[in-house]
């Protein structure tokens, strides 16, 4: 298993705080020793940080906690391997191209016999996981060759994660840069922050921050994590089969496969 | 104009010394004060560190000049803005993937009235460079939709950059994380390093390295840059029209278009 994080913010919002939470349990309260990534989106730009080390011993995560990179969307996860070797090939989030914007992806889980269609985008490495994201493009591409919305895609989105679902399991977080669409097969949990912004405690490190001090009366801040990374607020469970798509901070919409 | 870097090299080397004399010329000793990037290839997997800010000034730069990534093949560069704002999307060098491969590409200089396809690859920001990069990598898919040798791919490569080339200037280098491609229009220099190896004096830095303490007799490391990053040692100019190709650090073809 991995651990997935993400943020749909609508504010250039750093995420220094869960990020430092996350990378704990690479390797240190976690066994995810494997390798991690992150991807900030500046505008369509997209950063991307990965080491195929642990994250807990990371120089270079060492240097993504110290530096708060600002970012609307952001997608992160750590990995404890179970397809494909330990290497930087392998190593989510994975990104490609499609109607000119950066697409992002990262996958929790494990999926048994999966065929995916290489017709437009291949897998560079071995895992399951850049199968099916490269399989998701190619249907994506497959149904829309032009650029549509994203309530004209979700369906499109949603029936995929249904299908891998049945491989296995299939918690994903994906985005363009724009929304953050995110699916939960077993485990995915999601906390909003907003106005009166209060402290929060990081589970994995002796870590406190006060949001009040950080922010604006109108910032939303959403958070997605594998399991809730702080123990003093009120995180929500997604239901298995449950997605949702967030913009700005924002669910915008939400619904079960 | 910007300044290119590329590495080609038989065992995986860092790239730290030549990387310091680069980023001096963003905005210290060079005019090049609109971001920088640079990809490093470990086997198929390609890390890429990129900022809209001057090189001379980045924490990122930084980063990577503390931390000796070792690496294959290399590509850099750093950018004085001509066409397109300051911001991560129009930071080279760009990537895309094609038949299961990352590929990346930095590009010297300016084009007038590129009229690029976008049949299938497009590109996210708004510089020449990277429409050029998404109308070469078509011209290929166009031509070969599944993977074919270098050698097979090479007319299509010179013949795309010889087109490109009439528009304006085009310096440029492209990889796969296996072979290097690269063409001068106007201004590109290449030095080939093996033993015995000497000493080396940055141009642009009070920087000097024995790279026969950190060689072993059989390393062949080449380095190509806009411009000699040391003062000590023999460059060798490109011709205009001249292409390189290069593969474990040695030219395997070379030729003017």
């Amino acid at each position: 298993m991995c651990e997935l994080l993400g943020m749909s913010a609508n504010v250039p919002t750093d995420i220094v705080f869960s990020f430092t939470g996350l990378m704990q349990r690479g390797g240190r309260t976690g066994p995810h020793r494997d390798g991690w990534g992150i991807g900030f989106y500046e505008g369509r730009g997209l950063r991307l940080f990965q080491d195929p080390r642990a994250s807990s011993e990371s120089e270079v995560a060492q240097l993504v906690q110290r530096y708060p990179i600002k970012s609307e969307v952001v997608i992160g996860h750590i990995r404890q391997a179970n397809v494909g070797k330990v290497c930087l090939v392998n190593t989510h989030p994975f990104s490609r191209e499609l109607w000119g914007r950066n697409w992002c992806f990262a996958h929790n889980g494990q999926l048994a016999g999966l065929e995916g269609s290489t017709t437009f985008y291949r897998p560079v490495g071995e895992t399951d996981s850049e199968a099916a994201f490269c399989d998701l493009l190619n249907r994506v591409r497959r149904a829309f060759p032009e650029p549509v919305s994203v309530e004209m895609l979700l369906p499109v989105l949603v029936a995929s994660c249904a299908s891998y679902r049945k491989l296995g399991v299939f918690n994903c977080l994906l985005s363009d840069g724009d929304w953050l669409f995110s699916f939960c097969s077993t485990k995915l949990a999601h906390i909003t922050r907003r106005a009166p912004f209060g402290p929060a405690q990081l589970k994995d490190a002796d870590l406190k921050v006060d949001f009040q001090s950080e922010t604006t009366p109108n910032d939303v801040v959403t958070v997605i994590a594998t399991e809730p990374l702080t123990d003093n607020e009120q995180w929500s469970l997604y239901q298995p089969g449950e997605w949702r798509l967030w913009r700005r901070g924002e669910c915008i919409t939400h619904g079960k496969a």
